[in-house]
């Protein structure tokens, strides 16, 4: 099903109505709002002013359609940062006030915050808790965004120093569990711990792994609680959260997804590649500039069906240029329509477009909509009117489980890891993840993310492109599980609080394949060097482990310098360095062969999603392609000839 | 004529009078002295101390000199800091306060320093106000450098309340003009409203423009006190400013302009080239880094022009090699000479040199002079030698006003918009003003600057590389006007508050030609893509508009996809993307061909301002050109066949 | 003789009999503990622990190791700085509190620090002066790293204007000594002089300069005192200091290592040669990532020979990859004994390695040891073996001094001006210093690095790549000397208070050579020119001057325009531009010849250190070498033929 963003407070309200008729042509079902209206709900401290909502949404009841509440604590207004200038978060890397002016100018260990915060939605909750045009509710917005889940502020060092006391208990249990005896770091006091940041040269990573601990816990405490006053005061509607990409949130996803009923996304396709994929060459890049990377966003959708095991929404979807990318194009026309298709192949159930009219002010306004801001119609709304059509015709269950036996084992812990101790500054954990996902989805395996706390049992190819700590609970999983599981380099090093693993890396690693690193190195990224596996050379770079093990383990590809880079041992490969796509793609079609996995060598640019009883394919690329269906292939969508920027989809 | 700036007090006084000779045997009419001598003036709190600049002055006065007093107000000495801290500037990037020890350390909202600035002022204007030597006043120097306009302070904040507060009536106004309502920032009252800096992600467009219009006012309001204060007690005496490139000043040069009797510029054209073409790649940049780019100083020059619409004064030209570009080479010998024939074909009536000899101490020791610190001659001496003695033979008539039909749309609001809404990083806002000026010039015509508020009646073309914002004013000159308007990519898309038109970019701009823009998009700076004009293949870079028009409207360039890239109809031209200046080179030949303008296509590196009666040809190359004069060509400087770096002048 | 870093506080008790046991079995003589143990030592203020210590320096002593005691002062516990916040330093590019969380977080200008570090200094002294197992002592560790020689903080401010009093008596004198009368910079009293840092614009050299030499005085002053005590109290033990490069130290080497018995070097070949070779291409570094660049070692240890005329020790020497570099190799096998061999090649008497084990936990966990963190032994351990076999077998001594008759004339004040006075952003002291040196041993000199204040009357080559600061001093024992004086570019311009040289640059080299620099100029390293010398082209680039001379003066080489580059007079060569190592090889080589140097031109990556009695041959390649030794020749290690990464050792 499709809905929409929409922000009635920016618009007169005798356009309201029109709209709300808009929509429904359009085919939307659910309409999202309140978001940011703090100062409109409550112009001054206790002053509130619904009367313009309740009017927005009885038009918008009106017409059939269903409304998503937001909690709009993602701005607070001005007069309460005037009244608690303590709400206003740190930078961590200057130790300035970040002031108001924009958005997420809170620090989550502001207590004077979190009052006002869940002072707003009670309220909210008590008059809309149970209204019937409301079907459920969205929590603040884009939480971690603008890289607010750390603060430097007073108020978060004395709560992480109470943070500390709870998990440690006592502060010579902190200083074993940490190692402060180097460099002099030994406390008296859980009162002397500083934050980890601002110092002379690098801080103690145990104390920054803890750090992180800490400030994830204290997002997830802040939404949890926003969880619990909505839910006593709105029976039977969901909560939802709409996230950013996972690496972005520098929390614990898993977590903060825990207590929501599902998990939405907001996907941004050209504004993601434009960011994650900067480092690329021009002739690498240019492509993709107006489709998005192929498996970016795959890439977040099946991290967002992963942290709540169940399908998602797209809570706000790219529906032309947007304005925060350091360059933004404009969608190829046909782009929204594969985008669309695109989630719900993925597990999406509904996907929203973001937003309704471009806003002819403040800092979005080059943000497109579906419409513009003289109220014609974007490129963007043919496309919606188009995949509007396919869902009537097609037919499809979104709500239909997504099923695979190939998942990425993953966890924000592991990038916390990588960013405190970078050892090689080139290392980036979510360029590695990213790799050898891209690899698996080039094959078509279909793809979930697990953390090590899921049941992992159920697949038969496990992938753990990096998971430095990796306690023995996992291990166990593992041996009872029936997957090949790969480690990536730089997985089973670390204890729990980021010392080196006692009996050398991999650590735990060692119990499902015999073997040890005797040294690690980093590599420049521009002095790669060469491996093999089966006669053909890959590029071995930026990490590489020295690996030490019996005759009973088998090289799978070696060094240039014949040394091994990968091995197996039973149903566990360890890789050694970090290499490219081309290998991870060539060792990955052998594995998945040996377990019987159907994996299709698809052409550049060209992915499916394949369902079992629904096939989705799509081509990104800018050139025709041909596929060939089975023979009982029924198509719903499309046919085996692929336009460029076109999706098929067929039933058996 | 020309002139030198002179430091006496840097000087033992018994070189004076040696000095002024030398000065008098090369040539000079004018010596501006008393530039940041305040701590000379008055060593201690109300403790005068100017007798050191009667002397300096009467040996100046003696040998027949005029002398050009400067306010020292751009360096406030050390006890005067002390006794008002306020008056130190804020770094709007980091809100650390910028120190004493160096220059320009004032805060333009600081009162105190204002009341100072203008006591200082009137101390001078009184006591030399009169004097017979002076002819006339320098105001501070180089306002505005070293980003000196923008500052973080408590007292620039309340100053900007009151501003706000004055400029908008009342804060629903402002609430509505800004379009606060969108991320909650509804303001109840002045006294909240903070500096657009320091937030946590980026601020309001319209709440910088407000901050960067107040920034500009409170410049100006120094300035014109300053001015005010001169005028009542030095009757018959001119007062000038030394401006720097109008790009780097953050103010309405306009307006800053506008009560200065002449406006003077300081030109540097090594040091600005090293800057302004850092990106250069080393081919295209090492022909111009001992010559400047043969365009940049004439960009300067006729903008200063323009901002009085009169003759200006070269204030300081650069000698030799300066010490304050990322890299300073040395002039081709010829060059001193070049530049400064150039600064008298694009208007100038003086020139003078900065500085007479090389400091030996300080920040600047490494700028030369026209004598060495060891008094020993420079080469730029020989080379004013030179136009001393072709300035007395050539008897060319600086004062005569500079004509021309060709005029650029300029106004620092313009710049001020793109840096606020950067929507793509790469564009620079200078540079695409600066591809125009430089097609024009590549052509032969000479370029007026003219702001919007200017009268355009007398020209046959305008251009407008990027004019976002255009009031209704603009529109109804421009449909009053004779000339053909071309407006280059961004134009017209901005409310007066930077907030959408609301009919769709390109606005108001629709009223000249019916177009309207679908999407803009902005592109890497290496993936750029090609257009076509004429069969010709061109570049389509950074910014990109959809442009949508009725049948009326002609087609003259395409985007490699076939849609219009260059729409025209009738007497306005709309350039929808960032283009090279190859195409604007040949797209401007056209339609100066059909306004039966004379353009002429000059060898690469060879430059002509044709004034009517004199006409002045400049080789900025390493290797001889030759040119064709008209017959009646009656050459006072040089001949047909320059050299490298060689000035003909001829008279018709 | 070898020695080991030991830090018996990182380990189980029960584990230090045993470590002892392998420490003599690898051929250890020496172990250094107690480095960084402020916390163990004294766990809160007052309450001293000695018991751990004295039971590992028993266990060490009873083995028949000598222990080198260290002072704990770079690592001030965090009771200390909850007591005395002033400890702290401040950032001096942000003005923000350096803060508690790594290492070396003191400020020298606290006095509070000053005193507790000299209070445990002495507490240490008096206790372990005596103990017979002590042979010597460390102080602090690694002064100046991690930037900290400079402090923004008012400690610094206050202690700073006392200096200045001191250094220049009274307040006119320090306006005369600077030049404040430039930019209204005068003072009345020294109370208002600011730090030279956070002003709006580049602040004055002679200020900078003053405080450069303030801050090196203070670092002296704190380890002046603190040598002072320890010799009070331990008698007949030596006092040595572990440097890190000496460019990085940011003080003046030879002062700091005045008080000291020897000098020590820690030796980390590929984090340096990661970091000072940043620049290179791909093609240029890779082959030197695992084994360092050939000269880089070799210039540190030349450099620390030097500042105390005397052998010196590696008190740290990398056994494996570190964690500190941006990316950190492994060695290649074969080059922690070449490290260890060329160490003492050039004048070390004792090689310790760092650490003897790897840390489990903290900052450095990543860093290798000698035997890894599960006790096993790591490639460094077998290598380290070779070397103790080869030591005993070839029996060298290694306290014969070091003899040469080429010195390079070096001082941090050099480096200090260039920094101050940038001219040319590219213009990189160490680059320019390394440049020379490379060239000299790649013509197999041996070279000693030598101060103005040094005899110099034992050399037949003297080379000062950049000397801008010549006092007359020197210039008379460059007369008085036999050798052949060559200085590069910048050499002679400035005053002692970096102002410029009233007769021209090249100043008082004038009374060496008669040539004055017309001009200065800088080039964008991109924009190099050609030079010419013997019919060869080499490159000319980013700093060149103009050099004007009578005809008494040789032309040596040619400026692509055919102005002269390099001139000679006598005994003195001046080198007027950046150059090449290709020029400076060959040119060292004419000149080599001409004073009966031996010179050989060896195989690229092949280096040879010639002592006489002994001589040293390195292959830093990965190729096999072959070189011809003389007849006489007996090799005690190796062969004429060398295996990648090998050594040979011949006596004569």
């Amino acid at each position: 099903m499709l809905g929409i963003c929409y922000y009635p407070e920016h618009w007169p309200e005798e356009m309201w109505a029109n709209d709300v008729k808009e929509m429904c042509e359009l085919g939307l079902k659910y309409v999202r709002i309140a978001e940011f209206a703090w100062s409109k709900m409550e112009p001054r401290e206790g002053q509130y002013d619904f009367a313009w909502l309740d009017r927005a949404i009885d038009v918008i009841a009106s017409a059939g359609l269903k409304v998503i509440m937001c909690t709009p604590t993602a701005t607070p207004p001005k007069w309460l940062i005037d009244k608690y200038p303590d709400i206003l978060p740190v930078d961590v890397n200057t130790g300035t006030v970040r002031g108001f002016g924009s958005r997420r100018h809170y620090d989550f260990s502001s207590e004077n915050y979190f009052n006002e915060a869940m002072r707003i939605t009670e309220v909210l909750a008590k008059r809309y808790g149970e209204h019937p045009a409301i079907c459920g509710w969205q929590t603040d917005n884009e939480i971690a965004c603008h890289d607010t889940t750390h603060s430097g502020s007073e108020n978060a060092k004395v709560a992480f120093q109470a943070w500390c006391e709870r998990y440690y208990g006592d502060i010579d249990s902190l200083n074993k569990a940490w190692g402060t005896i180097f460099w002099s770091m030994e406390y008296q006091d859980f009162s002397q711990i500083e934050l980890p940041i601002l110092a002379v040269t690098e801080t103690h990573p145990s104390h920054n792994l803890a750090y992180r601990r800490f400030s994830s816990d204290q997002v997830i405490r802040f939404h949890d609680e926003m969880i619990r006053i909505i839910r006593a005061h709105a029976p039977d509607r969901f909560v939802t959260h709409n996230f950013i990409p996972m690496v972005d949130t520098q929390t614990d996803n898993y977590a903060l997804a825990k207590n929501l009923d599902f998990v939405s996304y907001d996907n941004y396709p050209l504004g993601r590649t434009d960011l994650f994929f900067e480092h690329m060459s021009p002739e690498e890049f240019k492509p993709y500039m107006r489709t998005g990377h192929p498996d970016f966003s795959s890439y977040s959708f099946d991290q967002t069906r992963g942290v709540s095991k169940k399908n998602f929404w797209i809570m706000e979807q790219q529906p032309g240029p947007v304005n925060w990318g350091h360059h933004n194009p404009r969608p190829e026309n046909g782009m929204v329509r594969l985008w669309s298709w695109q989630a719900f192949a993925h597990g999406a159930e509904v996907v929203c477009y973001f937003r309704w009219r471009q806003a002819p002010f403040a800092q979005e306004q080059m943000h497109a909509g579906v419409k513009r801001n003289d109220n014609s119609k974007s490129q963007a709304w043919y496309e919606i009117e188009q995949v509007r059509d396919e869902l009537a015709s097609a037919n499809i269950d979104t709500s239909a489980p997504v099923k695979t036996r190939v998942a990425i084992v993953t966890g924000t812990i592991n990038q916390w890891v990588t960013e405190i101790e970078r050892q090689g500054d080139s290392y980036n954990h979510q360029q590695v993840e990213f790799t050898y996902y891209t690899a698996l989805r080039q094959l078509g395996l279909t793809v979930d993310f697990v953390s090590t706390d899921c049941d992992i049992s159920t697949y038969d190819l496990l992938v753990a492109p990096c998971l430095p700590i990796v306690e023995q609970g996992f291990i166990d999983k593992c041996k009872a599980a029936k997957a090949h599981v790969v480690f990536g380099p730089r997985s089973g090093g670390k204890t729990s609080e980021l010392s080196l693993a006692s009996q050398l890396p991999p650590g735990n690693i060692q119990q499902l394949i015999p073997l040890k690193i005797h040294s690690t190195e980093t590599i420049r990224p521009d002095c790669s060097e060469l491996m093999s596996f089966n006669d053909r050379q890959y590029d071995s770079k930026l990490w590489r482990e020295e690996i030490v093990f019996p005759e009973t383990v088998m090289t799978i590809a070696k060094y240039h310098d014949g040394r091994p880079a990968v091995a197996r041992f039973e149903n566990t490969t360890y890789i050694a360095s970090l290499t490219c796509e081309n290998f991870l793609v060539d060792y990955f079609e052998v594995v998945a062969a040996e377990l019987g996995l159907d994996v299709v060598k698809l052409p550049k640019d060209v992915r499916i999603v394949d369902r079992g009883s629904v096939v989705f394919v799509f081509n990104y690329g800018h050139q025709e392609q041909r596929f060939t269906a089975p023979q009982e292939a029924n198509f719903v969508i499309g046919s085996e000839v692929l336009a460029p920027f076109d999706v098929a989809v067929y039933k058996r």
